[in-house]
């Protein structure tokens, strides 16, 4: 079979890659992706493909009759959540993969860090030269907490948040999530519907994981901001586009939320002088969660494993389509 | 019974207190002391106290003939691990217990924010605006870690460290300890004596915790700091005493530690200009640790659970002598 790879590595994970693969052909685009978030340029080598890994051209996949099976290289996939690529995909039955389970660890333990460094006052306490006892150093003590008995809401309750709430559980929280449909398989209570309300009333931390789509396109709007429980942190490590970023600005402002920790914005990085840049309690790294060691070559592993329940006709893992 | 307590509280914790030993007499300083650390100034009313709750000035123990049981409203009690203080509690058979259960919690809480905000580069995330696939952006990511298969060794195996353990619990670390002497019921591989070296060796990550006495004053000294693995991370929420901090700013420097967080320091704070303060890879908290929302009522809690414990001739939690 040949096997479209639109994705730069190092030459350890390239090895494990032709090692997987062996008595197949890999293409390689005549111009390399920059990151595995990057949108790939068509390339005329996609038409011979069977299989497509890395984040391979939406206006190619019509063109190459052959393909019958995408992996990409993101655990997000907005650009191919179309209607019109669902039905073409459908129609010519390409199944079609994300890398969910190479980012779940990251993210959750990147979620994880946002909230241990909430609930410790990090960003004040690492830059407090104070003496024991003064007015500062008794308000960051008792401001500091521990989670336990403290409620969270994980919005998008997929791999990621299912590991972050196993990270959490010998912390002692009560845990609620929200999905559109609850499946009846989840460990912890879900709402749905309008009862999203009354869980973002009853939330300490809302932790929001959704994907980006028409439908939840600033989800968090300026309503729903203000349905969460006064005081409240707000996380994103989903993507940016879920929330409308003035009305996070004002609820930070008016201390309707207590702070907010984000990893995804829109766009990355935000313009100078982004209102979110100016709030001491607006705290955001660059799409950093799901940062690992040698992030290549557990890509490609897990493209490795599935290739190979491919050619045996198994069910793939993170099946998305 | 007389109860001496020298803890500024707030009228809740007060009530908690009043209720909790009624029928007994509360003595209370004319000099309250400013916080849960501070030493005490000797007070007349000492000398009629059977029991005292609070950080008793040492002189006075011995002018105090009744006293019985003394509480400290600390986890450390450097002042009073005295050859001397030892012989008089013993001889005169006065009980000596610690707050260590009310602060255990947010101890290992605070040293795990550390953890994870190293592994997460947090203090160089949180200012990095940058784009996606630049050469920092990717230093940042590939450097970014899960704590997945990393060794960590923890120095004072006490419940602070049993605590960070079990909360370490699902991030499927290597877990060692090192103590003076092994008990035999840790729950993780235990080193002691000369087995330290090899162990330091192999630790990505090295939790302090010891406490501050004669025998562990300037136990990391330079030979001790330079036995650590390259590359690896320094923590402190122990004593700042128990580290020879110039070697450790050396250690910073030269790159042999990528980084310390420090929770307590000798003194504290540091003077301003101090070399740990100018080193970027090292982050301080100013004694931070223990903070939690109505630390005085968890103490008080704590004190009137031991003294009804007392009362009824229970052995009392948190005995240290």
């Amino acid at each position: 079979m040949n096997i479209f790879v639109d994705l730069e590595m190092p030459v350890a994970a390239l090895e494990i890659l032709r090692a997987g693969t062996s008595g197949h052909q890999l293409l390689f685009p005549k111009t390399p992706t920059a990151s595995v978030l990057a949108k790939a340029e068509p390339d005329p080598q996609f038409a011979s493909a069977e299989i497509a890994f890395g984040q391979p051209d939406l206006s190619s996949i019509a063109n190459a009759p052959r393909l019958q099976w995408i992996h990409v290289s993101s655990s997000g996939y907005t650009r191919y959540d179309t209607a019109e690529f669902r039905a073409l995909a459908a129609e010519r039955k390409i199944a079609f993969t994300n890398s969910a389970g190479v980012y779940q660890e990251a993210c959750a333990v990147h979620a994880m860090s946002f909230m241990l460094a909430q609930a410790r006052n990090l960003p004040a306490a690492l830059s407090a030269r104070v003496a024991n006892a003064t007015p500062v150093w008794n308000q960051l003590r008792s401001t500091s907490s521990t989670l336990r008995g403290e409620t969270v809401l994980i919005l998008g309750y997929g791999s990621i948040g299912r590991r972050l709430v196993e990270l959490l559980q010998p912390f002692g929280m009560n845990y609620l999530a929200y999905r559109r449909t609850a499946r009846g398989d989840e460990n912890i209570p879900v709402v749905t519907g309008n009862q999203l309300a009354d869980a973002l009333h009853r939330a300490d931390h809302v932790v929001n994981i959704l994907p980006e789509s028409v439908a939840t396109k600033n989800f968090f709007d300026a309503a729903r901001l203000a349905a969460i429980k006064p005081g409240a942190v707000f996380y994103n490590i989903g993507r940016g586009a879920t929330v409308d970023q003035d009305a996070l600005a004002g609820a930070l402002r008016s201390g309707q939320l207590k702070s907010a920790w984000l990893d995804v914005t829109e766009p990355e990085p935000l313009p100078d002088g982004h209102p979110l840049y100016l709030l001491p309690n607006c705290h955001i790294t660059p799409h950093l969660a799901g940062g690992q060691p040698r992030e290549a070559e557990a890509l490609v592993r897990h493209f490795v494993g599935n290739f190979q329940r491919f050619v045996r006709h198994e069910p793939l893992l993170d099946r998305v389509m």
